[in-house]
């Protein structure tokens, strides 16, 4: 019985150290009908990357263009090339009465709720301090120096999980999936939302 | 991992004919550790029924003293006695960590809302017309006209449904009974109430 006709938008974010990517993985894998939202680049593809797979592959001028435009729901410049989220493909998956996920950076998380008010918005952490610790020296390939600095960019994007919707703790991988899905679909029972299913049934 | 120190007030309400004694108890069945809020009356108990499990039976004179001390949630009168919710026993239940349930009626779950800001407000609805009006005769015991009376206020009780957080469908109990469960973990992840577990474990 499908309740409601639109998709949702959901923004997972958190703090480097968070787990969002491997979380992301495994909602994808537990739900396979969510759709995960490509980013745009101004980067070359590399070998095996695909247009509308991977990213969608844009010049700078057309990337400049989208921004221009309000079709970049968030973007950020790295080491010369501009990466964003294009409002379009979102748009189209919630129009589509897909929910779609978009994984993401914590200050770029902010961006896109400013512009998408009924995004759902989730903000991950770490179990605690402890552990936030043990993810970002378990990379090994970092000098001490450079795990401080994350660790103090961490601590200070902690500070953000306030403006977010959900705060789900990243600990044991199945619970912090099932919270995500349980979030999704508790949203979708809002009132609001449920108004067109009284009109069309009663 | 107890993620709050404080429970819920869960607000379960909807028309006649929506299922919500049926609910309330495969609720209370799937998750023994939920309390249900036990009501006030002036009636006599019956053979059989306690003090304190039944109901809190008490005087015409110590109910109208616990509303006038603003100590009654909700309260109305049927058949020359008073029935009403204490608000002690849901604030205990609150203050000790525990989520208590509240079968009530469509008018007096507002009222309640109205005293108690940061309850959980769930409407049910039954899946249509159709099974709402089956619902209604299916008790068998009532004439046309009481149950074209009944059907009436239960679609003018429908309306009500936008005043409540969220709504859910009664239809396949084992469904409806989880909906109700992931909204009630749902909403202790909201943002605001992870902020005491993001302070004290980082």
């Amino acid at each position: 019985m499908k309740m409601n006709s639109k998709g949702r938008a959901v923004i997972i974010s958190g703090p480097s150290g968070s787990g969002k990517g491997t979380t992301v993985k495994a909602l994808l894998e537990a739900r396979p009908e969510l759709k995960l939202s490509i980013s745009a680049t101004t980067r070359l593809p590399r070998p095996g990357e695909e247009n509308g797979v991977n990213y969608f592959f844009v010049s700078r001028e057309e990337f400049q263009k989208k921004i221009e435009n309000g079709d970049m729901l968030e973007y950020a410049e790295f080491c010369e090339n501009i990466y964003g989220t294009p409002r379009e493909y979102i748009e189209q998956c919630v129009s589509n009465g897909e929910d779609v996920i978009l994984e993401i950076e914590v200050q770029g998380g902010m961006q896109v709720m400013a512009k998408m008010r009924d995004a759902i918005s989730i903000f991950l952490i770490p179990p605690n301090r402890q552990s936030l610790e043990k993810r970002l020296r378990g990379r090994g390939t970092e000098t001490e120096e450079v795990i401080r600095e994350r660790l103090a960019q961490s601590y200070e994007e902690l500070k953000c999980a306030e403006k977010y919707d959900y705060v789900v703790v990243c600990g044991e991988m199945s619970k912090c999936v099932s919270d995500i899905l349980n979030i999704i679909d508790s949203e979708k029972l809002k009132s609001e939302l449920m108004q067109d299913y009284i009109k069309e049934n009663f």
